[in-house]
């Protein structure tokens, strides 16, 4: 299992999946950014794009481009420009979002709750179908639709249902645990909010959403453009 | 200024920053994260580290960190290994953390609420100075004992405090009129968490955070490891 921070960007050498061709973690993390681009491309009903108009509008080189695309077959000549909904469903088949994803959410605080309402989660197929939490108080509440269980139900709602991925927002003391629940019940993939390292199964993914680290890097930035 | 959503990896041709030595997107990505795990190892009493040890810990490969502290002078040879505090130090100079960032938080629904109660910000030197709310009915309320204020108040507050920072909660129909507002009154960095993309002066730092990127990639992820 690779465990990752929305920093943490590997080199070229260092790449993720099991499959034949091997994909450098850092063109992965690009490429939920294409889908997105090319989402709003073809909501503005443009439909077709040479890599160099789309590296323009992503500040990405036109070449970093076609070397990404180029992990998964090339998309169609360059010269003659990308089909932007072809590309962008391709994008999505590669994501998986075709597919859908079941999700629950484990901590139903301010930042569970946030997500639990971020309705673009719902768009990109990823289908909010549960919310724990192990405060009596919050238990029975709904946050769009769907009723916050009580933590002690985790482990019998992930067997009996199918859950992909589970959204961790709670303190990181609890996470160890939880995560080896959810695991053991079935969860394929964690994004854990949380500092907690996971130390878990090879085929269990793990996406580690560090928030403090964007701001550093907005840190950094500030103080290079104020020189 | 460049526009940087948490999953966006330049090439190491792209830069930031307009110092004489040019340190790739990736490589400042990286440095929150060194940060971090230096912080760790320091609170566990570990005092000097290899790179090869630092390398399996962060599973990054020992010559990609040697690579990457070599944009910042080395920081100590590496036979020797590294000094751990020293390193931390180096890295959280080169951030900014020491001199200390001041940050408003514009937008108290569930998301702005959970990064004003993210203790671990003003671990990093980030000091919340500010929460602005449009909604009357927040008005007055205070979260870790700062008082939100009306959004009318924004510009005026900006004006006559040193605000570094502020990170955008709101919907994406708001950001663009706030972020100019906030910009034209001394605002140097923005953390954005809304879809909207930002044209802003050269010398505006911004940093994007699309939380469905991550659950995009978790999807990606599982779906290579289910193979």
């Amino acid at each position: 299992m690779i465990q990752c921070s929305y920093i943490c960007v590997f080199g070229e050498e260092d790449t993720v999946g099991n499959n034949e061709k091997k994909v450098p973690e850092v063109v992965i993390k690009r490429l939920p950014r294409y889908y997105r681009y090319l989402s709003d491309l073809s909501a503005q009903d443009v439909h077709r794009i040479s890599s160099g108009q789309l590296s323009e509008l992503m500040s990405v080189t036109a070449s970093q481009i076609r070397q990404d695309f180029n992990y998964f077959g090339g998309f169609g000549q360059q010269g003659y420009g990308y089909n932007v909904d072809y590309l962008r469903d391709e994008i999505a088949n590669i994501l998986g979002l075709s597919d859908g994803n079941t999700m629950i959410i484990v901590g139903a605080g301010n930042l569970g709750s946030a997500l639990a309402n971020h309705a673009s989660f719902e768009k990109r197929g990823f289908k909010l179908v549960g919310i724990f939490d192990s405060d009596e108080s919050k238990v029975g509440r709904e946050i769009r639709g769907i009723r916050i269980m009580h933590q002690a139900q985790l482990a019998e709602f992930v067997r009996e249902h199918r859950v992909d991925i589970a959204i961790l927002t709670i303190p990181s003391t609890a996470v160890h645990d939880t995560a080896q629940l959810l695991v053991k019940n079935g969860v394929k993939g964690l994004l854990n909010f949380s500092r907690a390292e996971l130390d878990l199964p090879k085929d269990v993914a793990v996406e580690h959403v560090h928030l403090s680290d964007s701001l550093m890097t907005l840190g950094y930035k500030i103080k290079e453009y104020q020189k």
